[in-house]
């Protein structure tokens, strides 16, 4: 009988996931010292299967628990870990753009493979690695995507909405999540000039004027790309923009950027912990681990 | 002929070690994103020989960058890669205290055997682990000791000090500070009870009166225990006290604490920087690296 370990940071998910997956979860205790350090305990036994829930939104820290927390379950009669990571980071950095640099998705990719038998997450930033099994190499790593599950809480609430991808990197979830319920989609294109500074294009011979348009994307990070697709749509006539994202990031004052530039409402699933969650990865991530781990 | 390559939040250090050692040093180009991802950019071309230097305070965010740059170097042409960390982290957690704890000590040690060839750190807290080569299996692991640099500095300043360790793990770098110069030392005992609530006994049958007395150890963290060892010197007659530490850390206000009991002046050595820095580490260091890899 497997059992679902998980951070305190994300208790409402590793409920749902519990839940959903019918087994036990518990939490790792941490403490964190004045010099920094972390004191991780877990439960003092551990059944064979034990899958541990972590994002990883704002890694470097949890980078290091994870490690820690991987080899200690090892160590209390885990022999089989299962990550899931509903927010992979590093995904983005998967070459050297100027010479030199680390190609860090390769490495933290090795170091998931070093530390987990399996890998399940969601809606991974992949470009140029084009699956996760080149990513986790050696481990049975799978990629979900909460895009149906984004368009279907759209459907419901605006059957008429125009999904609009803010770049042309956002069509594939921008298509997934049209496609069950025949909705209208479209994707801007974007030139990023800094970590903040983009231009987005909309697209041409589409007519948004009345149009309820929802800006649909994996992730939001500062909300620059939105922000500037906001105000895109709204310049040319459409009634509403709202945005719906998978991982809600959210960093900073991305929310009242957002809010400023005349979206009204902000949907995310709840990969990411955030008051705009609105919609549950836990029965998605449940079938996966069924499929992956039946029985255990 | 082998680089140096630091971080440029030790340049201080990172010069006089380079210096010392007579090599080149480059920095690590870092770059931290909004979402909390950091890019490293090395050197586009390295030597066979790599000496990272990385001191790891608050180490959880430093041991991430830490494996991606080395896993970086790796990839960039480095065939040795030694790590200098001058300050090592997890050193104390190296058992379960109570059922279920991760050993931290033990899993942050493979890591580094996993990322480096050779390991040169100074004054590292080993209590149950007794030398560097367990913590690093399989390496080569050299552990420096500063107390007779810091000996030296106190021998000179005040001829006549008595070297006071603030519990019983401190009498290893007292002894080692006192013995070049002759300078009187002893121990006190102490119990903790929280991360920063701890009672230190004074040694019996040593008389402080009229004493310039030095509190000696490894590293001041909450300072904590250094502050209820200069109340008691001072309430047993010592004219003065003053502190000299390998490791400076000094997290929140320790500072301002060691000063209110009545702390004159704190002397430490550059491992950790620090406005306390008074002796540098980088000779110690250099002559260890020249043994290690004479010639690279």
């Amino acid at each position: 009988m497997s059992l679902l370990l998980a951070f305190d940071d994300e208790a409402a998910l590793a409920q749902r996931l519990a839940q959903a997956i019918g087994r036990q979860h518990a939490f790792v205790d941490r403490h964190h010292f004045p010099d920094g350090e972390t004191r991780l305990r877990l439960p003092a036994s551990l059944p064979a299967h034990v899958v541990l829930l972590r994002g990883l939104q704002q890694p470097n820290d949890k980078l290091t628990e994870l490690m820690l927390a991987a080899a200690g379950a090892r160590e209390l009669g885990a022999r089989r870990l299962t990550l899931v990571s509903p927010y992979l980071a590093y995904m983005r950095q998967d070459t050297a753009f100027t010479p030199g640099e680390v190609v860090s998705q390769r490495h933290v990719g090795r170091a998931l493979a070093a530390w987990f038998d399996d890998v399940v997450t969601v809606d991974p930033h992949l470009h140029r690695v084009a699956t996760m099994d080149e990513v986790v190499p050696g481990r049975r790593a799978v990629a979900l995507t909460a895009a149906p599950l984004l368009g279907a809480w759209v459907a419901q609430r605006l059957p008429d909405a125009l999904l609009l991808g803010p770049d042309q990197e956002s069509l594939q979830w921008v298509r997934a999540a049209a496609a069950a319920h025949g909705l209208d989609h479209a994707v801007c294109s974007k030139k990023r000039r800094a970590d903040r500074a983009v231009e987005v294009e909309l697209p041409n011979g589409v007519d948004l004027r009345g149009r309820a348009v929802v800006l649909l994307d994996d992730v939001a990070s500062t909300g620059s790309t939105l922000v500037e697709a906001a105000r895109g749509a709204l310049a040319r006539g459409a009634a509403t923009v709202d945005v719906a994202v998978t991982h809600a990031l959210l960093v900073g004052d991305a929310l009242e950027q957002l809010r400023a530039a005349g979206v009204r409402e902000v949907w995310s699933t709840d990969s990411v912990p955030h008051p705009s969650n609105v919609v549950s990865i836990a029965p998605l991530v449940a079938q996966a681990l069924s499929s992956i781990a039946p029985g255990t």
